[in-house]
């Protein structure tokens, strides 16, 4: 079901062409980076630290270099130093370790062999002496008084007055509006809970692979798996000391990434091993590390209070966000303060978010990074603020929600937004007054999630034959490469089915940034827009040329040059207008070495005006009262795309946001032994959603374009995951009478709430 | 040596760069299409005619089908049907016979299977019904009166009146000048002989190689060795039916190709393998099936008349040339007929060329393809006529020689060339005077290339780090990819380290035609001198926004933005002009984020002005009298580069055009059976000149700058080759008295001229 808004009327824009990476994936043909194997290839294998927190004292490699099949063998003493004023020290001394590990997992040296069983063994005989120092490893742990210091470096960003000593609070964020204190005098109720969160994993199906070419010359060649493979080249090149041009990264599909694959691990490694072996290197993550040493989500504490008026009127907000990124430092807190309070008009509010760290792998992005937890927080207590005051859940929400020109918690006039249509989107749905069986419960919840711009390049070629290839730099997760073509055969005017859309290498298309932020469709698809235009305006040129005409009496109408002047441009009679006239793109393209060689063109820019996405879901739950099983029942979706240009991979977003929200909701969780060993580093022990776990989600797609973009395309790929702890928290509120404001909502600690009559572990 | 006219200074263009191929070409790893292997790949062989001629009566591939590991075999029925009217209709036929084999080696059918083994012993079951037709094997037998024609389809083009009947003569070319009759009329001295050359093959070491992976979405990408790999994609679509778009041709390096490489035998029947077995499909060519199944030279039988006065002045020229093709018709006589007489100035002449069919293998091009043997004829009678005259050779051809504005044979008039520079440079030699041991002997000889312009695509990305990424569509044969970034580092200024030049697929660059006619620095040099330029005007824009001026106060100077304004543009004060600021490239990409997005440029053109070529070259041949043995002992070759971008490589192309040359003079031709078998297929019988055949080739570039290249560039890769042939026929004559015309010039051949005191086979 899809919601409209009056549009402009696309030809091809908002169909739903199959995806042409869609055949080869299904039938297990298309290559990721795991598929590829080159003539002579080496097996490289990651030593990792056993323990949480460490010095190393020495790395001794010989046994491991005399060992059969063994080519190199590397440490970070192979790799430039750096030290912490580096702009990104963090990223390199997490690839490899230098002086200390600081995560379980933490990689210190690797082994390349002939084969895999080799340099397994090799691996094994690296013998690392540790000084193994206190873990800390939990948010507590690390804000205690004598907490052992991660970084000797590490002084809080942003502390007031500024932090003169060393410790885990890498930041602290501040943002306020109006008279905090007068505004909770003014309200009719208050309510403050605290919530807690753990790490989870992104949870990708393909686990990190590369294969790494060194040649003699000393340019290096990468396949990978990545969400930006202009990140892996300038980041490779950071570890390595070297220019960027010494290293070509070619994008593998992408078996998931979900923000994890922004950030590198191995590439600098099989860089480095297949530079001293000679050979090219392959390197393959179990899921065991993948788990273990790639980004998890940030862990969370999180307290939030809200006051109202009796009538509903949000009147103040206070929040106080800590998040834990792991072992280095992130941006979480920031990112949680940007959003607690993003969706409602709150008069008055502060927040105060702290990052900090602690001895757990490095977190990295996933899915509107920190905006599922600080909604988890705000829109339970909001549930609990309209059960208390007698208001409808929903009437609560639209009293209270942004709309274009509201201000933002950081101050900045909202643009044009979705959030009301996709609120009233839901309370129109039949969904919204069903019935529910005993035992069920239903929970609204709404999300946002900012979306982001930067930079994207695209380039498009006309071959002999009328047919185009679209190359642009973004890595295609969520079927980009069908948005690509559709906005290239809106603008060319040509059928999608005669272009095709590439993800181009790093020397194939200009410099693009990573598939994040919901960007891609918004931002890659200004350039491919913008390439299109430039096409255009090439194709009218060419096809002047060939009427013999002014270029400026020639029209691009549905894929033709088309002749709109007078016959006689000079003679200034007021003849006939009609088209005199008429080539089709393929007719151009046919003639283009007479008219001028080929037809090229490209597009860069660094894109603004990411549009805000807002979610609205409801979840219907099941709850068995004697295991605590939380069922999922029914769910819809509703998110503002803007403009759908393929409503079925908008679809596919909001599903698949669905789908990892509620396991973040109900199961997933890393879980350490106390010298903060990871013990369930694997899908069996590491319970994500499959299938049967949930019912076909009804995602409603709303479409308020964005005034940024040429099609009114705003990011769909995050806002999803922001809603679901919450609706599915309120849910289980609604059919049992408890709250839960501990993840994950396990059917241990759900029984344990029913139990205790309602009651969370933290108090209700 | 390098005589230089005055010409701009450069910073690079001139210099000699390290190639960037070049550490991995010495150490062997880099990789050619052979050394390519795809997981899961089969290995393909090609079921060859083993007649010259015949019908397919009918082909039998079950057993073939019925063996192990057999995935796939495909005959001419397994691609769409093509009749004579066909635009490629040669060139499909040729990649696999449908009714009819025309040469000994056609493909009639392939097979894939899991080894090469398996592939080898099912080709060998496949079973074809041949009906057995009378081979026509030399251009007499192809014009007799009563000759089997080969293609029932042939009409003669050109013929007037319009050929009504089928015959082996594909077209007649005739230019002619002033009165012929007259001319001859007025000559003091009129000389006449007669040529015959034989089918020489152009000997690249790397055979033809391929990988093609068919997806199920019928889409294939191909890895392969080609001149031109947007050919090689439009042929293949053309041979399938398919659109463009559904291949994709990445260029491996190439181990030589000198025009024989400008076409396809195996891509695609590798394609439709790989579509049948699902699976890649590998297919490298034996030696033998190169030899016996891939371009020759044409072979000829030309007829030059000359015609002097006393003084040495050419008043009339008559040229009747006659050149085989092979199997198809091909362009050979035209070509011979466009050079036969276009280095002098003739004011009366008359030329006829034919193009006739045989049954040998399909002729391909071979550098300055038709020249050499049309110098063969021209030179030598011209060597003969000095000889006569008394003149000595360089004045002849410095008394007659072509200079700007002189008519050339086909009636427009030639730009600025550097003939007589080149004639000069010889003569001012020191090889021209220096003295000769007894047995020796001294020739000299012109030679002329056109060249040619063509399509040329060029993209110029700048990375984040002030380092440029170079991307052109051109295979890199002689060097180019170092001219490429000669010419890049010279308009963005900085240094050529900084630029990666790289051979982009089909997918990564604009349309780029083959790299044939010498084409390559010339016309994609400008693409990328194009993109370059509109490079500046983007940086000059952005350095603009930066320092907050006008663009138009900005220049570009040594790589920088210079502020060249007065300080307020708006205020129009006579202040002070000296540059108020200074932004470098590295420093303007370093903030590309912030001005607008990623720096991309592209170039797309085609090509016009390639300036014609000229060579004049001076051999020294030891000749044995008792066994005929000619010995190379010096070897001066002068050629006009126009402006020579890399010097290095300007002299490899001289030096590697005069060995071939000299391989073609001296040993080089096929040798067939009665029955139209190839009986040297083999570098063992066919004998090219190795090292220690050839002295030290000292090549000396002439620049005569080409008006119609921003850096005077006029190609190079093929005159070299013209002259060679009558060089030692000339120096041969000089060391024996005899004068030989018909190749190759081999032991046997001079050792029979000199017994016969000074005649050769057809006479003096």
């Amino acid at each position: 079901m899809t919601i409209t808004e009056p549009k402009p009327s696309y030809k091809y824009v908002g169909t739903r062409l199959v995806r042409p990476d869609g055949l080869e994936k299904v039938t297990g043909r298309a290559r990721f980076a795991a598929d590829l194997n080159i003539a002579g290839q080496l097996h490289a294998v990651v030593v990792r630290s056993p323990h949480a927190h460490a010095r190393i004292v020495s790395i001794d490699t010989s046994a491991a270099e005399a060992m059969p099949g063994v080519k190199s063998v590397i440490t970070g003493d192979d790799f430039p130093a750096v030290d912490s004023s580096h702009r990104q020290y963090d990223m390199c001394v997490n690839v490899i370790a230098r002086d200390k590990v600081f995560y379980e997992g933490h990689a210190v040296a690797a082994v390349a062999a002939a084969t895999l069983k080799q340099a397994q063994a090799a691996a094994a005989a690296v013998k690392v002496d540790y000084e193994v120092l206190p873990a800390v490893l939990t948010i507590d742990e690390a804000l205690a008084d004598n907490a052992p210091v991660l970084h000797s470096h590490m002084l809080t960003r942003g502390a007031e007055p500024p932090a003169e000593a060393a410790s885990n609070v890498a930041a602290v964020t501040r943002f306020s509006g109006g008279n905090i204190e007068a505004g909770f005098a003014e309200a009719d109720i208050v309510i403050e809970r605290e919530f807690s969160t753990k790490p989870v994993h992104q949870g990708y199906i393909e686990p990190h692979a590369c294969v790494a070419d060194t040649g003699q010359d000393g340019y290096a060649t990468i396949w990978c798996s990545s969400q930006g493979h202009f990140n892996v080249r300038s980041s490779t090149a950071t570890l390595l000391g070297w220019e960027t041009t010494r290293i070509k990264v070619m994008p593998a599909e992408i078996g998931g990434g979900f923000g994890g694959k922004t950030t590198i691990y191995l590439e600098p490694l099989a860089v480095a091993l297949s530079s001293q072996a000679g050979r090219p290197v392959k390197m393959v993550m179990t899921r065991s590390e993948v788990f273990r040493a790639t980004g998890p989500s940030p862990s969370t504490k999180i307290r939030v209070k809200l006051g109202a008026k009796k009538d509903g009127t949000l009147i103040a907000g206070d929040a106080y966000l800590v998040y834990s990124n792991g072992a280095y430092a992130g941006a979480g807190g920031m990112l949680g303060a940007m959003t607690v309070f993003e969706s409602y008009n709150i008069a008055n509010f502060g927040v105060e978010a702290l990052d900090v760290v602690m001895n757990t792998a490095r977190s990295a992005a996933y899915r509107a990074p920190a905006a599922p937890l600080t909604a988890f927080a705000t829109e339970t207590v909001l549930d609990e603020i309209a059960e208390k005051l007698g208001i409808e859940a929903m009437e609560l929400r639209l009293k209270n929600a942004v709309t274009e020109g509201d201000l933002s918690t950081m101050g900045f006039p909202l643009a044009r937004i979705g959030f009301v249509e996709c609120l009233e989107a839901i309370r129109s749905h039949p969904h919204f007054n069903a019935p529910l069986a005993p035992n069920q419960g239903r929970g609204l919840a709404a999300g946002y999630w900012f979306n982001i711009g930067e930079s994207s390049s695209a380039t498009v070629n006309l071959n002999e034959d009328g047919t185009a290839t679209v190359v642009t730099g973004s890595p295609d997760i969520g079927g980009s490469r069908a948005s690509m073509a559709l906005m290239a055969a809106e603008e060319l005017g040509i059928d999608p089915h005669d272009i095709r859309p590439v993800v181009g290498d790093t020397e194939a298309v200009g410099f693009t940034d990573v598939t994040e932020g919901s960007r891609a469709t918004f931002a890659t698809g200004m350039a491919v827009v913008q390439a299109c235009r430039n096409m255009v305006v090439e194709l009218r040129g060419r096809a002047a040329k060939m009427m013999e005409v002014e270029v400026d009496d020639i029209n691009w109408v549905d894929g033709h040059a088309v002749y709109v002047g007078n016959g006689d441009s000079a003679s200034g009679s007021s003849g006939d207008s009609a088209a005199k006239e008429s080539l089709s793109l393929a007719a151009i393209a046919r003639k283009a070495k007479r008219t001028g060689g080929p037809l090229t063109a490209t597009g860069s820019l660094e894109a603004h005006g990411a549009g805000p996405a807002f979610a609205v879901h409801l979840c219907d739950v099941e709850v068995d009262p004697g295991t605590g099983v939380v069922r999922i029942v029914r769910y819809t979706a509703a998110q503002d795309a803007g403009t759908a240009i393929h409503p079925s991979y908008v679809e596919g977003q909001i599903q698949g946001g669905v789908a990892q929200g509620v396991g973040w909701a109900l199961n997933e969780e890393y879980i350490y032994a106390p010298d903060g060993v990871m013990e369930n580093p694997g899908f069996l022990d590491y319970r994500v959603p499959v299938a049967s776990d949930l019912p076909m989600i009804d995602a409603v797609i709303v479409e308020v374009p964005n005034p940024a973009h040429p099609y009114g395309v705003r990011g769909v790929g995050e806002a999803g995951i922001v809603p679901p702890i919450p609706a599915v928290a309120n849910a289980i509120h609604s059919a049992t009478g408890c709250r839960i404001r501990d993840l994950p909502m396990s059917p241990v600690r759900v029984l344990e709430a029913i139990t205790a009559g309602g009651a969370s572990a933290n108090g209700s």
